[in-house]
């Protein structure tokens, strides 16, 4: 392992009807409060209105930010620091998933910040240490970011995704009822579980040595998502299978399997390009992207992709060579990916190889990405071709 | 799941020369210490002295509480509030292991509290919120006590055991340095690793429904331990193998496969009442008991122990009855244990059936004790006069 530092203070609130401690949480903040939100679901589902009352109980002001896109923009994110500014607020509270989440902290950490809020999500600047604090109340597993300090903001002028990761911005508290993740639709729900698999894939593997036991841990999370998502996108409704893909979207990333370890992140560069420029769902292309990204790596280093297979698929490893191994730990994978759902190739987007250069292009935020198995320009070029 | 809080917000500081830390950490709590710890080992083992230079730089004013008992006592924790409180001390560090941070976190809730301190060892008394901050520089794996709240003492006149769990005095930080843990003797090492498998072992028998995720990530530390115990006890000096048991020790009970779930603790509760009235070491009083516990365990719900031997030592399941594997399971534990040297019977400490009763009578803090199989005093007494 590496030397690391784990300061993880987010409170969980966890379960049915914990909205409700919304009341005796906020106080501590202050109660003038911007109400990030999406699309506008959570009016539908009646949750707008359960947080509204909460709101009212503790004579909070509310300003709201509505309207938060999927792959949130450097837009939105300066009209939230605007709203804060002349209105004085003290508290962002995010309801939604990932995007929403990521928005208030982008917003948090620009309001106290003197230049543009722009240096600080391509980490050329540092959060500021008295960024406006958060709370959130999630319905969507998949992100982690309910227990994370990480965001990623999408400049739509320049086709630039971009991200940073501070504990400045972490959320105080999260809110995380699974009946909330009820209204999610099937193909969202799929996302998120590609997501989850692939945030334990980034950090499992690692450039770091001696990890038996975050290796195992990731692990954990990824039985667990193959054994819940089939379930899970055959009934959307079923509080057991939500709270169980709830908590692995949580422990998947909120610092607990990248304890001492150099993680790889090359599969979430080549996404967040693509979707940078093609506007589609991130689990979607994550689906598309990490099979390909996965034999890569296992051209190179075949025997941890070998591990996953006999570990997680239940690979059976007598008389075979990593390499072999590898290769039907792929096939698994796609196979899994597939049956719950999952888009297999770009295409499916409608996407085809005239912007492949400004992809590669885009994820090429170094000389070389990820760590694992570093890749150079010509390698995320044929990976983004295979996934065409 | 039930529904649950989670909110542990220790900073881990973890790796080679983390001893550095203290003199960043510690000021922003002040600078008048209690110094916490044991025999007198980190004398020898020159941690005393960097931490002493440590506090010099930032001018601390510092009070020691030295000889912290193994299975540390009531008089020791009345000594260090008396310290605390004459020459207005705010903060403790505690540097050794569990049982010098359980009394460091006894002190820090008693010396804000104006009856006996024994009322909150006993949870008859909630820690106050304005406990004493605590900082703590891990020795030895195992206990976990550097990043939860629990705090385990004795009261040697009335030979009764109490512990309570209080976020108020979980730690604000930890140094967990794996050289610092080099000196760890080897029979105390094979406690520490019995002591964290019997902690997953607490979380794993829960009687709650729907934790998959809770009941692998426990399967990835047993996993980890099995896999490395072996390996430490012919080694005690090998870093990698330290580091990755100093981990699998703080994982294995900061609340991480807890989350959700309503645990057991039936064999530390008895245990528990040995050590009160035989002096002996806890790791390997649960060593002795747990097997005994797990076969009364299996023969009124065998599933769990099975999985347990499927999943972690490996037992082929075809063909077998849950009973069946579970006696396979049980005795797997038995030879593991066996092999890294641990005790099997109480008469290896020379304790005979002579304080049974009183063993029995200490351990019975209700009616029955234990949740995924509840004992009664029939139970207990039967479990300890197996365990003879």
């Amino acid at each position: 392992m590496d030397n690391f530092e784990f300061h993880n203070h987010t409170k969980i609130l966890f379960g049915k009807g914990q909205v409700s401690s919304l009341k005796n949480e906020l106080p501590a903040y202050g109660n003038r409060v911007l109400l990030v939100y999406g699309s506008g679901s959570i009016k539908k589902s009646g949750l707008y209105d359960k947080v509204i009352r909460e709101l009212k109980e503790i004579d909070a002001t509310v300003i709201e930010l509505a309207g938060v896109e999927p792959n949130p923009r450097l837009t939105t994110v300066n009209k939230g620091i605007n709203l804060i500014r002349e209105n004085q607020l003290d508290f962002i509270l995010a309801v939604g998933g990932g995007s929403v989440i990521d928005s208030a902290k982008a917003i948090a950490a620009g309001v106290p910040y003197d230049g543009d809020v722009w240096d600080i999500i391509t980490s050329k600047a540092k959060a500021p240490s008295n960024s406006v604090p958060i709370g959130t109340v999630l319905t969507i597993a998949g992100t982690g970011s309910e227990m994370n300090g990480n965001s990623v903001i999408t400049d739509w002028d320049t086709n630039t995704k971009a991200f940073f990761n501070s504990n400045h911005v972490l959320p105080r508290f999260s809110i995380l009822d699974p009946e909330l993740t009820f209204s999610v639709p099937r193909d969202q729900t799929v996302y998120g579980s590609v997501d989850i698999m692939a945030h334990v894939f980034e950090q499992y593997f690692h450039a770091s040595s001696n990890a038996p036991l975050q290796e195992r841990i990731g692990e954990a999370i990824l039985s667990t998502v193959i054994e819940t998502a089939p379930k899970l996108v055959n009934e959307l409704n079923n509080y057991e299978y939500r709270e169980v893909m709830l908590l692995n979207g949580t422990l998947a990333l909120n610092g607990l399997t990248v304890m001492g370890v150099n993680p790889d992140w090359a599969t979430h560069l080549i996404e967040h390009a693509v979707s940078a420029v093609h506007d589609i769902p991130h689990g979607g292309g994550i689906a598309i992207i990490a099979p390909h990204w996965m034999e890569h790596v296992a051209s190179v280093r075949p025997e941890k992709v070998a591990q996953l297979g006999v570990r997680v698929f239940g690979l059976d490893k007598a008389g075979k060579t990593d390499a072999e191994l590898a290769a039907e730990t792929i096939q698994s994978l796609r196979e899994f990916w597939k049956s719950i759902g999952a888009p297999t190739k770009l295409s499916d987007y409608g996407i085809d190889d005239k912007e492949i250069e400004l992809m590669t292009e885009r994820a090429m935020l170094a000389e070389q990405i990820g760590n694992y198995v570093p890749l150079t320009k010509e390698d995320v070029r044929k990976i983004l071709r295979n996934s065409l």
